[in-house]
């Protein structure tokens, strides 16, 4: 769909990002709405929203497609309150957590069946706020679209907005399987970055410089501690699956290191390398 | 030291890229033997060695700094093979291990204190062979130097070379701390590097696009098994003591985790963040 009004409530790095390209796209007008008021403001100023509206349900009684831009535990909240307007006036309404399930179940439980769909743009901006948004980071960028249980007509309106006003490219799978491949490919590494990034702060050798190895393997470390706190929980079965799997194998690499037994070592290095192997650098 | 004839033993992307600053310098000779005839080749063609050596012996009689730019295990045994020659002619010489205790109690046991000190050059090059050289990663590189109790003119020599022919940035320190440090900052980034590939390439979803973040967390996995397997072995003291503290740091997220505590989510992530948060992105 191509909204004539669009309401985007957070105004932050991500949906900053999201007002901007729909602002290029031409849509009519939109109505943002932050928590923060210097987000706010700084889109304001940026005329990337027509307006700033003074409440939620301000949004929810001009818009005809609404992107719930914030951290995942308001979000949840946020739906809630949005609930009864989305299904009287039959708004379209998405959001852009990285995990699904927790919001596509609670949606499920509010009747949201013919007007909400999950979304989760693949980005990975740095910094935080307003002054963080980048735009061009959407430009083609991967946005899993999860629809509800029969919900499969809302799935394909909110996967048309990202593809057709945003540029993006929206792939369309339930927010169970989304949340299961997640925790591999989003969460265990950033919990990776962050484990290690505790052991250099706690261990590691003070006053040296850091080479572009700790520096890069730490990289993705999350800064947001609440929101990733909240991100942990909600992904929490699937995550401490991954975890098991990367404990168990630091373990195989501790015992080769052990036993001296270098065949092990080597076959260890093995099948990550040729994993690793098959992306680009 | 500025060389008058340089001798570069192995001529892949670090024996490559010396070779190639080294011949930017205005090295009068520049005497290169490798074992892959192919990489010997490539380095005449491009004209960075004056000249290739038949054997090892043909580098040692005419150089008056030899670099050893050789795999960990290979470049022990060449020590050894050129001890004769190094003591005989004094004769300058130095490699480029990431482990470097091991190379330092042998030249010390073969009485090189006046002829030998261990390099260090912090590189992250990818690929490997000739082709891979980049000399301009050498511009200014962190180049640790690790003289032999009693050799710090020879150690005095070898940093004046990194700094004065190949524009790098030496840092003089015992082989002993340099190995302790770079466990923590070296090996176990890429140790954690491996381990998350392996988890991914046996766990992980297949058939998904994996984002930034899983191909960033695991670039450093490395691609050379059995030069890394020998590192790991070197390096195995400080590894296994760095190692422990990943798993224990990964232990205190899983236990969080399960327990559903948020409060110590949070302060699980605040450290690593904190930290991170000290260097540029």
């Amino acid at each position: 769909m191509h909204p004539h009004t669009l309401g985007i409530i957070g105004l932050g790095a991500v949906g900053g990002s999201i007002a901007c390209r729909a602002a290029r796209a031409g849509v009519a007008r939109i109505v943002g709405w932050a928590h923060s008021t210097k987000d706010g403001a700084a889109a304001a100023r940026a005329g990337v929203v027509s307006e700033i509206a003074h409440d939620l349900q301000g949004v929810a009684r001009v818009a005809d497609l609404i992107v719930l831009a914030t951290p995942p535990t308001a979000t949840l909240g946020l739906l809630q309150e949005l609930a009864q307007p989305l299904r009287c006036r039959k708004v379209y309404c998405t959001d852009v957590m990285r995990v699904k399930a927790p919001i596509v179940r609670l949606a499920d439980r509010l009747d949201l069946q013919s007007c909400f769909a999950g979304s989760h743009p693949l980005l990975d901006l740095s910094g935080s706020g307003f002054g963080a948004a980048a735009p061009d980071a959407l430009e083609s960028a991967l946005v899993y679209v999860t629809p509800l249980p029969g919900g499969d007509e809302a799935g394909a309106e909110v996967a048309d907005f990202w593809h057709r006003v945003i540029g993006a490219a929206p792939v369309t799978l339930s927010a169970e399987r989304h949340d299961e491949l997640l925790a591999w490919t989003g969460q265990l590494p950033r919990a990776v970055a962050s484990a290690l990034a505790r052991v250099l702060a706690e261990w590691g050798p003070d006053g040296v410089t850091y080479g572009r190895g700790a520096l890069e393997q730490t990289r993705l470390a999350p800064e947001n501690r609440a929101a990733w706190a909240d991100l942990f929980l909600m992904a929490r079965e699937g995550l401490l699956e991954a975890l098991d799997a990367m404990e168990q194998s630091l373990d195989e690499l501790r015992v080769a290191l052990s036993d001296g037994d270098r065949a092990a070592l080597v076959r260890w290095l093995e099948k990550g390398a040729g994993w690793r192997g098959r992306f680009e650098p």
